[in-house]
C-alpha cells in the first residue's frame, strides 16, 4: 500500500507546529513523510521516527507531492513560491497567504507582500470554506486565534443573527506554544508560571485583520472585533470567549439548536450539550474544536470556543486541508 | 509596645484566606494574634508561629477586640452575631453581610437571611466606601471578583462615563485557591493542570448581585453586568478583563488620566503607565491591585484589573478595613 | 476486517488509567472496544467515542474475549475471577495478582489474598517476562513505579553486575495521575501546584515488595531497595533515579554498551546516547520508556529511567500484554 | 531611627536573587536600600519601591556601608574588589569566593582565580560557620544546592555518624529561578512545563567541589558526593534528597533526636516531627530550611532537606550573613 501513499515533506519541523505536523503525518494512512527540515537541528533524530532533520536547502522537493510550511512569516512565502515552481502543492501554516489582498497585507504587516500575484489563496478553514480548498494547490491554513474565533461565530454570521454594527467582543487565551520556540525573556518558565498576561489588546493584534476579513465574507453587516489575547500558563490549548448582541428577531435561547444544526455534520466540531462549558481539556491533544453556548439574556449570547492551538489551530487543520486538496476523506488521520 | 497592640482572633484560619490573614497579622505592628481557630486541625501548629489552632468553641472571645471571620457562608453570620454580642468588632470575609437587603440576599442565596437586623453592613472596599468603614464595628469585606471588578470600573462609574444601559462585559479568571480548601473532583490537580474552564457564566454567579449593587450606588444608569468567571491553573491571582462603551461625551483616550487622578492617593491601587498591561505577576503575594487601560476606539475601553485573590481580594483587604475601623494608618502591615 | 477484531471490554474506564486504555484501544487495528464500565458515570458519553459508560453489573461479559481491569485493589481480583469463570481473558492493571505468593501478599497488603489459587499470575512486564505472557489467560500488568525501576535495572541484574548485598537506591517522582481520580485533600490543585513532596519513603511503599520480588528473580544476590517516591507537580510522567554500586569486575563505563545491547530489539525502550539525560518529555503521551546512564565513578552508576505512568506504566503496557496474549505483533497500536 | 540604619546597595538587582534581596531589605528594620543596579533595566522602576534601577557604573559606592552582589560569576569578584577598596563590606552571592584555594577554583571553573589574594573568604552558611562570619568584611554566601545539602548533612558530619568513605548520595531538584533570568531554549515555559530533567549528574556539577570542601571540614572521613540535580517545573524551591550509610556504632533511629538537638537553637532550620516529610510548601517564600528524616534500616538514613532557592538558598541567607557581619540580631528581617 506504500506505493499509493502521497509523499510529503515538512519545513520547519522542529518548531512546535512542525513537530505536531510530523506526529500526525507519521500515523496518517495515506501520507508518507519523506523529509522534515530544521536548519538548526539538521542531523538530529526526529522524535519517534527513524529519520533525522535535514537542512531546508537539502530537501528533495522533487520527491514529494506536497509540503507543509511551518516556517516564520516571510520565509514561508518564499518557500511556497519555490515549491509551486517545482509543481509541489503547498499547505502554508504561516500568515503569508491568509490576507486576500496586498493592500490588507501591507496594512497589518507594514511592508509590501513579496508575491502579490499569489493572492488571494484559499483560506484553509474547511468548516467555512471547504468548497474552495478541495483540489487546490496552495492553501493558507489559518492559525489558532482565527480558527477558534471564527468557528465560535460562524453559525451566527452565516445566518445573520448579529445586531448589525455592534462590536464582537473576544477575550482570548493561548497556551505558550502559540508563541513559538525562539527563546524570549517573557516566555521563560519563571515569567509565565503562575502568571496570566494580556498582550496586543483591542485592535492591535495582527490576527484582527484576518478574522475581520473572514467575518465580513460571512456577514457584511457584522460590527468590529474587539480582541484581547492573553498568554496562559499552559503549554497548549486556546480559548476564545465571545460576547455578542443578537438582532431583536432572534433569541439567544435558539442558539443551541442553531449551532447543533450548523455543525451536525462536522466531525471536528463538538457543540457541547446545553449547560456544559467548553474547557481546554475537551480538545487538547485532539484535532477538533469544542463550543459551548450561554444565553445571558434574550439579546446577549456568550460563546466559549476551544481548540488545541497546535492541532485544529495549526497542524491538524493543515492536514485536514491536505486531505481535501488530495481528495482523501477529510478526517483521515485526525480522529 | 505590646500592651498597645489590638488583640485579634481569626476564625477559619486554616482555609486559604484564613492562612493569609494570619500571615499578614503576625507581621502587623499594631495587632496581636491571640487565637486562630480551625476545627478540623485543632492542636496542629500554625505555620510560622509558635501557636496551635484551636476549636472555634474554645476561642477566648473575651480576650480580643476584633475577629476576622474566614468561615463558610452561613457559619460566618452566626459567629458575627456571637462576637458582636460579646462586644467584639467583626471583619467578615464571607458573603453573609455584603448584600444590603434581606430581599436581595434571598434572591441570590435562595433562603432568608438569618439576621436581617444586621443589614446593611458597611461594604468593606475602602477605595469606594472608606468613609463608611472608619470606626465601624461590623464590616463586610468583599471577595476577589467584586473587589477586582469594582476597582476596575470605579473611576468610570463615579464620573458618569458609561453609556447608560449598555452592558458591562467582564471576563474573569481566578486562581484555584478562590474555590477554597474542601476537596472536590473538579479541583483535583490533574483536572486543573493544563486546563482553563469557565463556570457560572452570564448572570448566574452569586457575585453578580453584589457587584451590581455596588455599581448602582456609583452610577444608577449603568447597564447590566455580563460576567464570565474561569478557573485558572494557578494557585492565586485574579484578573477581571472589562469591556465597556463610553458616552459620546467622553473618549477612551482620556481614561488613563481619569484613572491616574482617581487613584493618585490610593497606595494599594497601581494604575500602570499607558501601554503596559496588568498581569498577575504585578500583584501576587501583595495587598494591592493593578489596573491597565486600552483605548480600543474612542467609544470602547478595555480595562484589565488584577489582584491577589487571597490578599486585596480577601485577607489583605480585611486588614485594610481593620486598620480603618481602629483608626490606624490604612496601609499598616500591608506594604 | 471488523469480524477479525478481538472484542474487548474495559472495567474502571473513567479512571485515568482506564481512560488511556480506551484511548489506545480505540485506535488499535485488531481490537474492538465493546464496552467500558464506570459505575459513577454510567450513561455519560465516553470522550472521543460514540459510546457511553455502563455499570459494571451491566457489562456483557459474554460478548468479549478479553477484559482490561483498571479497578481498585480488591475489586479487581473479584472481577478477574468472574471474567475467568466466563472464559474471558484478563489483563489486570491492579496490584491484586502481582505478588507471587499469598504470604507475600499478606505481608504488604495486611490481609489474606481473596483468591490464593490464582497465584502466581504471570508478571506482565514483557521486556523481562515476555515468554511467560504469550498466550496466557490472566496477566498482572505492573504499575508505573515497578515498571520504570525494573527497566532501569534489568540489564545490570540479568548480567550480575551489581555488588552483592549493596542497596539499590531509587529516588522516584510521579505525576499526580498516578494517585488516581478520587478527590483527596493533598491532591487538590493548590496543594500540589509549586510543590514537591516525598511520601512512603524508605521501605514502606507497597511497591517495594513487588519490585524486590522481581529483582530477586533476575539477581538473587542483589541488595535491598531503598525507595523514595515523590508527588511531582505534573499530570503524567514518572522518573526513577537509580544509584547502584557495581562489582569490581565491571566498570560503569561499560554500562552504555550493556544497555544498548540488552534493549537493542526492544522497540518500546529507548536507551539514550551517552551524554544525554532522560526527561519526562521523552516519554509523556507515548507507550515507551527512555533510559540514560551516567558513569559517576568506575564503581558507581547512575541511571535515569522514565515512562508515562498511564502508558508504559499502566495501560500501554496492558495492551502490550494483550498483544502477546493473543499472538498479535507486540507493539500493535502502541507506536 | 532612619539615621541608625545601615545603608546598603544591591548589584544585579533585577535578577531573581537580586529581586528577593531588594524585597527583604525594604522590610528590614535596620537597613536602608540606597541603590539597586541593573544595567539592562536602568531607569525602570523597582517593583514595590519608589526607586529606579541604576547602572552599575553610576552606583554611589561612597554612600553605602555594604553591598550585596547578585552578579554573574566573574563580574562579582571584580565588583567585590572595587567595593572593598572603597571600604564597603561585601556579601557576595556568586560562586567567586566560595572555594578556599585558587587551585580548587581552577579545578572547577577551568581558569585562574582573578584575585587569589582574597581567598579564602568566610563561607557564609551561618549554621555551620557562624563564628567566622561575625564582623567580617567579605563573605561568600553559598547558593541553594550547597546550603540545602549541607544543612541536611551537618548533624551527621559534625558528630561523625557517617560510615567512612561511603558515598553520600544526593538527588536534588531545583525550581527554575535557580537557573537565572537569561533566556535559554531549555528554560522556555513550554520546555519545562510538565517536564522533569536531570542535568550535570554524578560529579560534574560545579557545586560538588564546594559541597565536598565543606563536608571535609566537618568530617574528613566522609565519602564522596554523588550529586544529581534536576530542573523542576516550579518557579522556586529546592529539595535535596539524601541517602547515607551510618557507622555501625549509630542507629538511624537516633537521627531524629540528633537533628532536633543540633538545630534546637536555629530559628531558620525546622526539623519536622518524626513521620512528617519535608516538602517545598514548608519553605517557599520563607527564609528558612526544613528537614525530615526517615530511618530506612538501622544503618541507612534518608534525609529530605528543603529551602526556597532564592531565600535561604540565596538572598535570605545573604541578609542573615549581613546581620552577623554588622552585629545585628541574626534573623532580623527574616522571620
Amino acid at each position: 500500500m506504500t506505493d499509493k501513499r502521497i509523499r510529503v515533506g515538512v519545513y520547519g519541523a522542529s518548531g512546535y507546529a512542525g513537530q505536531d505536523a510530523v506526529e500526525i503525518l507519521r500515523h496518517h494512512p495515506c501520507a508518507e513523510l519523506v523529509f522534515a527540515t530544521a536548519n538548526t537541528q539538521a542531523g538530529q533524530p526526529i522524535p519517534h521516527t527513524s529519520m533525522t532533520y535535514i537542512k531546508s536547502e537539502d530537501a528533495p522537493l522533487d520527491q514529494v507531492e506536497a509540503v507543509f510550511l511551518a516556517l516564520p512569516h516571510g520565509a514561508s512565502a518564499q518557500m511556497a513560491v519555490t515549491a509551486r515552481a517545482a509543481g509541489v502543492r503547498v499547505i502554508d501554516l504561516s500568515a503569508d497567504f491568509r490576507l486576500d489582498t496586498p493592500a490588507r497585507y501591507k496594512q497589518w504587516y507594514d511592508h509590501d507582500h513579496p508575491y502579490p500575484e499569489l493572492l488571494p489563496a484559499p483560506y484553509g478553514l474547511p468548516e467555512i470554506n471547504r468548497a474552495n480548498i478541495v483540489g487546490q494547490s496552495l492553501v493558507a491554513a489559518p492559525g489558532c486565534y482565527p480558527t477558534t474565533t471564527l468557528l465560535g461565530l460562524m453559525p451566527l454570521l452565516k445566518n445573520g443573527w448579529l445586531e448589525p454594527g455592534n462590536p464582537i467582543i473576544v477575550d482570548a487565551k493561548s497556551g505558550v506554544s502559540g508563541a513559538g520556540r525562539d527563546p524570549k525573556p517573557h516566555l521563560q518558565f519563571v515569567e509565565v508560571f503562575g502568571n496570566l498576561s494580556p498582550y496586543s489588546p483591542g485592535r492591535t493584534h495582527r490576527h484582527v485583520g484576518e478574522i475581520e476579513q473572514e467575518i465580513a465574507k460571512l456577514d457584511p453587516n457584522a460590527g468590529m472585533l474587539i480582541f484581547t489575547p492573553h498568554l496562559l500558563p499552559v503549554d497548549r490549548g486556546l480559548m476564545a470567549s465571545i460576547t455578542v448582541e443578537l438582532k431583536a428577531d432572534f433569541s439567544s435561547d435558539g442558539a443551541q439548536a442553531l449551532y447543533e444544526q450548523t455543525y451536525a455534520n462536522e466531525p471536528l466540531v463538538n457543540v457541547l450539550p446545553a449547560g456544559q462549558q467548553a474547557s481546554l481539556k475537551h480538545v487538547v491533544h485532539t484535532n477538533g474544536a469544542a463550543i459551548s453556548l450561554t444565553s445571558v439574556t434574550a439579546r446577549y449570547l456568550h460563546i466559549t470556543s476551544v481548540t488545541d492551538n497546535l492541532r485544529k489551530g495549526a497542524s491538524g487543520q493543515a492536514v485536514q486541508c491536505f486531505n481535501l486538496m488530495f481528495g482523501l476523506p477529510e478526517t483521515m488521520g485526525l480522529l
